[in-house]
């Protein structure tokens, strides 16, 4: 019997994270003044995680109550896929972290749990929060339940409509969620009066939750953010840390890395890891995954630009579509947001990573080979990974060569059912996006400052 | 930090089942001319599992590939209930099996995998089967498409309707569900006319999908159960003996074990290898758990009877409220069947096994303290088990003793959140049964043959 899953003991969980900060040169973010100071985030984060934001040791120490949690589902396995392997006929080798195990079933409870212990140990007793396909929604609940801290959720109307169930996982963790935009805010009550049928997006529910965290005059209530940020990214790295430790124990090294990246977190927890070896010289691909229909990396520019649709964040540098943009309804409701994470794009500024576009069909239609081969259903989003991989592994059959690829299984599908139903009655369709779209969803940004060309080689 | 996770690696997964028939002496299964031989089981099960349900063999090999397969998932962690023993604190410790990591997220694949490459390599080419709450049908539909088999699923109506998703996590396996009864068989037709709004019942799709089976004259199809017989509890034990490994490691042994008991199989599997001890003189305490709704442990008789509503299948010896017996809804669709398992039966007939019963609504309070203390959000079925935990966890507490228990978390309740909705609005009701309808319900098998009382020690 080959070993199919490479299991690390609980000693041999990662005991810090890593943070590509120590690594690369970054824009700042900037408000009205200028580069925005740590202080400048005190009323929407507890200071302790603004720190981790702006910290630039490569290094930072997991907290043992974080841990404690962590260690519900971690060290999360991971798989050889033989039988994708098989099925393709590949002379790759293709091993993925399995990310599903965790309650909520994806990698976000990676930073929703750290977030949770460094609100609560800072004192504050609330969290809000946006949520897309509602993966993060789940994960904050699921972490705030376990620190004893009150959670509400503001969930994009879409998906809200189409995954019903994600609200009744989020009020089983004590969690409450509402459809955004709502009625609660001043920024979903203006979206509302000017587009009732809104079906929503990331960049609104973000303002929603941003507006009702900062409205709070107890001062006890904070945002939490499930992307995007450096420290998001940071604590995600326990994925490719993990992976890094596992694939030394069967003498494995990738020669190529994937993940989907809607705000980047999966995707950079997996990758950074060995970014910092790539930027050492070691020669890998690596690869984010968007849906073509939400284009980020693939077509938009690097620019300065809000992080939501009401323009209450500061002006962050990252390739983006417009602070404005809708995407269209997608069921890969994490891949459904305007910008990318400051640190993916950076990086893709410099060449270091090359991302990838596929459509919603090439998608599902990997989702199900996956299914029916290595046995888990994956998430939407995981799909786009997928749809990529197969791309790699047939490409290696065709060159002959016996590459290894490592990819993030980011989530299970098991609340995204009604998507695969879709799919399989011929119900689910491409997206395409114009050039005279994009031109103009972009507009948004253009008398912003240019970020600054950086490089760490 | 405490590990909260006690892993195998693959290499000490169990490469042999434990089969209880080598160790307790069993009533055999009856049909109009005497005893059942084994070729009587040919035209619904392929002869090797015959051989396997008729063995005495204390242990038999798991077969390469079916190992291959298991080993997607397993071996299954074993998991210190940390957070649940701090949240009663009560002075016992705690530890329960997690069953949810599988790809249909509960034990069922355990005994679906092993069928279903059993019929393959006997060159059957289709599976038929019943499910109740979705688990079972999800299960064999996972394991026909590892195998690369056909899997046609009878669903019972009311877990169909409450449950839609099943039906789509089947379709992305490749399995086929319709709602039972259905008009495909003639013991579907016969109850839709007798009464067109059933909700259905276990008994009846079980007539179904044996009829389906045994109808098609081709001879490639055959008939897979989910649990009660004698290999399906053989191959659950996989999860026993990982335990049983998993504690060593810790040194401990429990003082009892719990686990939820529908026909009987994750509850078997769990609690059977340390039956063996308790035959030969251990002191443990085993409780399989069932609903007040459906008591078929606590209330029936042992007798024999038939085990499906049709009367197809022969007569077996078992705890029994009678073939025809319709249980209410509940939302636990895998203990909602009149039967239990022939060994899991003997076992109790003999005082080794004691059985509880718990209501729906302590079986859900029980759940939700559970998500939000150790997160994951339990099947409803599991609930019931996790309800007698919480009571066994706080007689420790009131004894002031430090009593080692065990469960099975055998499911994981992702595709069950609209119970949880139905609870958390306060929609969800408690059944209960008089014993008027008990009584009437028993007279079916008052004429058939009494079981011999037999004893192990």
């Amino acid at each position: 019997m080959t070993a199919k899953q490479i299991l690390l003991t609980a000693d041999e969980m990662p005991r810090r994270w890593y943070n590509i900060l120590a690594d690369i040169k970054m824009n700042p973010p900037l408000g009205p003044d200028g580069p925005v100071p740590a202080e400048g985030w005190a009323p929407i984060f507890p200071m302790n995680l603004v720190e981790q934001e702006y910290s630039t040791e490569r290094w930072i120490d997991i907290p043992e109550p974080v841990l404690d949690v962590l260690s519900i589902w971690r060290p999360a396995p991971l798989v050889r896929a033989t039988a994708l392997e098989k099925a393709l006929d590949t002379p790759a080798r293709i091993y993925f972290k399995n990310e599903c195990v965790s309650p909520p079933g994806s990698h976000k409870p990676n930073t929703a749990v750290p977030q949770a212990y460094y609100n609560k140990i800072f004192g504050i007793e609330k969290l809000t929060t946006e949520t897309g396909a509602g993966q993060w929604g789940s994960a904050l609940s699921f972490a705030c339940s376990q620190f004893g801290l009150e959670c509400k959720i503001f969930m994009v109307r879409i998906s809200f409509d189409q995954k019903p169930y994600r609200k009744s996982m989020m009020q089983t963790w004590g969690g409450k969620c509402v459809a955004s935009p709502s009625t609660e805010t001043k920024a979903g009550r203006d979206i509302l009066e000017k587009d009732p049928d809104t079906p929503g997006s990331l960049g609104i529910a973000i303002s929603e939750a941003i507006e009702a965290a900062v409205s709070d005059t107890s001062g006890k209530t904070r945002y939490a953010l499930g992307s995007v940020l450096n420290h998001v990214m940071m604590h995600q790295t326990i994925i490719g840390l993990e992976a890094k430790k596992q694939l030394e124990k069967v003498n494995e090294y990738p020669d190529v890395i994937i993940g989907c990246a809607g705000g980047g977190s999966n995707f950079a927890g997996l990758a950074f890891p060995f970014v910092h070896d790539k930027i050492n010289g070691r020669d890998i691909a690596i690869y984010p995954v968007e849906p073509t229909a939400c284009p980020t990396m693939t077509r938009a520019p690097f620019v300065y630009d809000h992080g939501d649709t009401a323009k209450t964040t500061p002006l962050v540098p990252m390739h983006s579509l417009g602070h404005a943009f809708m995407p269209p309804p997608l069921h890969a409701g994490g891949l459904r947001y305007h910008g990318m994470a400051p640190t993916v794009s950076q990086l893709i500024d410099e060449g270091i990573l090359e991302p990838k576009s596929v459509t919603q069909l090439a998608a599902y239609k990997a989702g199900v080979l996956l299914a029916r081969s290595e046995g888990i259903i994956p998430a939407p989003e995981t799909n786009h990974a997928l749809a990529c991989v197969v791309d790699e592994a047939l490409k290696a059959k065709e060159e002959g060569k016996e590459k290894v690829i490592l990819f993030n299984w980011s989530g299970h599908g098991l609340l995204d059912l009604a998507a695969y139903d879709k799919y399989f009655s011929g119900d689910l369709e491409d997206y395409s996006l114009d050039d005279k779209t994009l031109e103009e969803s972009e507009s948004v940004f253009a008398d912003f400052p240019k970020p600054e060309r950086l490089t760490c080689r």
